[in-house]
C-alpha cells in the first residue's frame, strides 16, 4: 500500500510544463478563432450534461482538463475574440494584457490597502495618471491634485460608486433626491439607482434628439420642475457613446443646465472613451472638465483584457467619505499617516487584484502610437461600412456613426430586419446583436475586436449584400 | 524612411515566446518567494518615483516590462504567496488556478448572459453544485431546486447582493428596516448597509460571548425591541469564522430567534467555509439549512486565485427580482424562454469573467482528497502553535482556535504586544497582522498559505520564542 502523499500541490516543474501547454493552447486558439463559427450553437443544458454529476474524489491529470476544455467547454463558447465578432461591444484582449494579468495572478497579492502591497496602489495611480495624458483628460482627474483614478471591474460599478458619493454629498433625505439620465443610457444607471435605495420614481429619463443624444433643454425643464416640487437634483449621468447607437451627449450644455444645482455629473464613456487617444476624436470629451466623475473601459476598446474600468473623480475626498469604513484589523501606520491612497475606500468590495499590471503592459507594448493606429483603423472600417449601407436602397443607416458602431435596419421593416440579422448570424461567419432605436428594430455592428481587419469587414459587407 | 506599420499587435510567435518567459517568471517567483522578506519596506511614493512621468509614445520591447517588474514593482510587493505570510487571511493561489485563469483571459469571453457564451454560465452553475457536494452544504442551495450558486468577486459583494434581495423582499418603507450582525462581523456588512441606502441607526451590533460569537439571546432581545418600536427585522448576517478571531456564530439558535420574523439570514463564511471539505469540521455549518444565503471564498483557503467568492441563495427568484433590469439590447430568445440562467441578474456589475474555469481546474487537480489533506495540515499546524503559545507563561492565547487562525497577546499588555508584533514583522521572516479582541491588542496568525509547511510554522514559533 502506498504511503500517504505529503502534498497535492502542482510542482514547479509541472507548472512550467503545463504553463507552456496553456500558453500554446491560447496562442493556437487566437490563431484559429477567426475560422470558427462565431456564436455557440449549443442548446441549454448541453454543457452541463457532458460534465460528471459529482466532483472527483481523487485528483486528475492536467491533460484531462485541457481535453475537456476542448471537448466540453469550447462548443459552448461564443467567440468574443473572433475578428468576425461585431456584437454588444468590443472586449478586445491582447497578448500584453493576457501576460500582464498572468503576472498578477502569479503574484497573488491584494491591493485593498497601500500597505498590503504598495506597488499595487502606486502603479495603479500612476498608470491612471498616464491615461489622463493619453486621452487628454481634464487635469482635475489627475491624482496630483484633489482627484484621481482607480480601476473598477466595470462601468456599472463606477456608476454605483459615483452615485453613492453624490447621494452622500447631497446631505438631504434620500427620498428627496432626484437623478437624470437619457432614455439611451446604459441599464446600469437604473440598476445603481435601485441598489442605492433611491426612489425609482425620482430617476428621470431625459428625452433625446434625432441623434439619440440627451436634450439639454429637456434636462433643464425636468430640473426646474423637480426643484419646484421640492426635490433635489443630485445625480446626472451623461453618456459619451451610448450602447444602442454611440450617441454622444452634449456635455457643455448639460453642465450649463446644472449650474446652480449641487448635482454630481458623472460621464459614462465605457464604450467610446478610448477614441480620445486620437486628437481628432477628442471632441467627444468637450465639457468633461465640468464633470465630477468619469469612466471608460480599457477592457472594451483598449486591448486590455476584462476586467478593467478606469474611473476618475475630481474630488476623491467626496468618494472616500462615502465609502470608507475602517475596522481595527485594517488599521496601519501608513494609512493613519494620510500619506497613502487606500483603494478599498474607492470601491464596493474590499479585496482587489493587481489589475494595473495588464494596463501598464498594454500601454507600454503599443505605445500611444500603436493605440491610435488601431483605433483609427476600426473607425475607418466602420465609416466605410456605414457609407456602403447608406448607399444601398435596401438598407437604412440609423444615424451617421460618430465612431466605430454602425446601426442600420432593412427598409422593409422589423420583420425583414430580424430575418436579415438571423441570416447573418446563421452563417457563423459574423455575429451581430440588435437594439431598438425609436420605433425600429436595429442591427448593431460594433467594430473593435483585436483581430478585425479590412478583409473581415469586407466579408461582412458581402454577407449583408447577399442576405439583404 | 520606414513604411507605416500595419499592426502593433503582439504576434502569435511573440506571444508564445513571451508567454513561456512569464510562466517561468511566475514559477521562479513561487520557487523563491519563501526566501524573500515578506513585507515590502518601501516608503510611500518610492514606486511611483521610479516610473516615467508620461506614457510612452512608441511601444517598448516586452523585456523592458519584465525588467521593470523586477526592478520597480517587486520591491513594492508584500508577498501574500510566501509560506511565511500569516497576515489578514490566506489568499492561496495555486498552479491549476493560475492556469485556469490564464485560459479565461485568453478566451476573453463574457458571461453576463447565458447567450453570450453558454459554457461560462453552465460550468459555473455546475461547479457550484459540485461545491455543495464537497462541503456538504444544504440541498436548498443546489441549482436543481429553487436555489443556486454564483461566483462573485468577493464576500463584500455577496453581502450586498443578499441585502438588496432582503430589502426588496421586506416590502416595507426602507426607513423601517432593521439589520443585525455581531460586533465581530466584517466591515463589509456596515458598508453594504450604507451603500443600500438604509438607516445606519437601524443596523444593530449584537453583543458576543466569551468566544466572540454572536449571543442569540441578545439578538432576540434586540429583535423584540425593534418590533415593539415598529421596525421590521429584515437582514441578519451571521459569521462562520470571524475576521478577528475565527468565531463561529451559533446558526441554529440564531435561526430560532428569527422565527416569526421575515428577516433574511445571510451566513458569511468567507474565511472558514472551506474547512467543511473535511467531515470533522462540518459542525461549523450546523443550522445552515435555515439560511437564505451563504458565501465562502475559494480564493481564501481553497487554492483558487483571487477573485472567487461562492455565493448561494435558497430562493434565486428573490435575488433576481431585486437585481434584474432588461434593456432591449440584452434581450434574446434563450433568456425569453426562461430555460437558462442569466448571471447578470445575480450581481451588481453587468460584465463578468469566466471565473469558474479556475475553480474547476482546482477541484479536478486536487480532488476532494487533496483539498482535505491541505486543510487538515493547516488546521493541525495552527493547533500545535496554539498549544505551544498556551503553555508559554509570557503569552496569552486569546481563544482556543476553532480552525486555522491563532490569536494571542503578550501577558504584559498592549505595548509589549505591539513591540512583539513589530519585532516579528521586522525580521522579514514572517508577516502577521493585528486586531483588537475585547480590550486587548491581539496578534493574529492566519495559517493557510499554499506553501506553508511545518518547517515554516516551527520557524515562526522560534521567532516568537526569541522576541517574546
Amino acid at each position: 500500500m502506498a504511503a500517504p502523499r505529503e502534498s497535492f500541490h502542482m510542482t514547479s516543474d509541472e507548472f512550467r510544463a503545463h504553463g507552456r501547454a496553456v500558453v500554446d493552447w491560447v496562442a493556437d486558439y487566437l490563431d484559429r478563432v477567426g475560422d470558427l463559427p462565431v456564436a455557440s450553437a449549443v442548446e441549454p443544458g448541453a454543457v452541463r450534461a457532458a460534465l460528471p454529476p459529482a466532483p472527483p474524489e481523487r485528483g486528475e491529470p492536467f491533460a484531462a482538463m485541457l481535453r475537456d476544455l476542448d471537448e466540453v467547454v469550447m462548443p459552448g463558447i461564443t467567440h468574443w475574440q473572433s475578428p468576425n465578432f461585431y456584437g454588444f461591444f468590443p472586449c478586445n484582449g491582447s497578448g500584453p494584457a493576457i501576460l500582464g494579468d498572468l503576472v498578477s495572478t502569479g503574484l497573488g497579492v491584494q491591493g485593498m490597502l497601500w500597505a498590503t502591497s504598495p506597488a499595487v496602489t502606486e502603479l495603479e495611480t500612476h498608470v491612471l495618471d498616464w491615461v489622463v495624458d493619453l486621452l487628454a483628460l481634464p487635469e482635475r482627474f489627475r491624482s496630483t491634485g484633489a482627484g484621481g483614478g482607480v480601476i473598477q471591474d466595470s462601468a456599472s460599478s463606477a456608476t454605483l460608486c459615483a452615485l453613492i458619493a453624490a447621494r452622500e454629498r447631497a446631505g438631504a433625505p434620500y427620498g428627496t433626491l432626484a437623478g437624470y439620465t437619457s432614455t439611451q443610457a446604459h441599464s446600469s444607471v437604473e440598476k445603481a439607482w435601485r441598489v442605492a435605495g433611491l426612489d425609482p420614481a425620482n430617476l428621470r429619463q431625459v428625452p433625446v434628439d434625432a441623434a439619440f443624444a440627451m436634450r439639454p433643454d429637456a434636462l433643464a425643464t425636468l430640473l426646474a420642475a423637480d426643484v419646484e416640487a421640492g426635490l433635489r437634483p443630485t445625480y446626472v449621468v451623461a453618456t459619451v457613446g451610448t450602447t444602442s447607437s454611440n450617441a454622444v451627449d452634449p456635455l457643455p450644455a448639460i453642465a450649463a443646465a446644472l449650474v446652480g444645482t449641487n448635482a454630481w455629473l458623472h460621464v459614462d464613456a465605457a464604450m467610446s472613451g478610448t477614441a480620445a487617444v486620437c486628437p481628432e476624436y477628442r471632441w467627444i470629451h468637450d465639457g468633461l472638465d465640468r464633470a465630477d466623475s468619469y469612466c471608460f473601459n480599457p477592457h472594451k476598446w483598449m486591448f486590455t483584457s476584462f476586467d478593467c474600468d478606469a474611473f476618475y473623480v475630481a474630488d476623491r475626498a467626496a468618494l472616500t467619505r462615502a465609502l470608507s469604513i475602517v475596522p481595527e484589523y485594517l488599521r496601519n501606520a501608513a494609512s493613519d499617516s494620510g500619506a497613502v491612497v487606500d483603494y478599498r475606500d474607492w470601491q464596493i468590495p474590499l479585496g482587489r487584484r493587481f489589475r494595473a499590471l495588464k494596463l501598464w503592459f498594454v500601454i507600454r507594448h503599443y505605445g500611444a502610437e500603436g493605440l491610435r493606429h488601431h483605433v483609427r483603423e476600426h473607425v475607418a472600417l466602420a465609416q466605410e461600412l456605414a457609407a456602403w449601407i447608406d448607399a444601398d436602397p435596401r438598407l437604412v443607416l440609423s444615424v451617421p456613426p460618430p465612431l466605430n458602431l454602425v446601426c442600420f435596419r432593412h427598409v422593409e421593416g422589423d420583420a425583414r430586419t430580424q430575418a436579415l440579422l438571423d441570416a447573418l448570424n446563421g452563417t457563423g461567419e459574423a455575429y451581430l446583436t440588435h437594439t431598438r432605436l425609436g420605433d425600429n428594430l436595429t442591427i448593431r455592428v460594433s467594430v473593435g475586436a483585436t483581430q478585425t481587419r479590412r478583409e473581415h469587414v469586407e466579408r461582412l459587407r458581402a454577407l449583408v449584400d447577399f442576405h439583404a
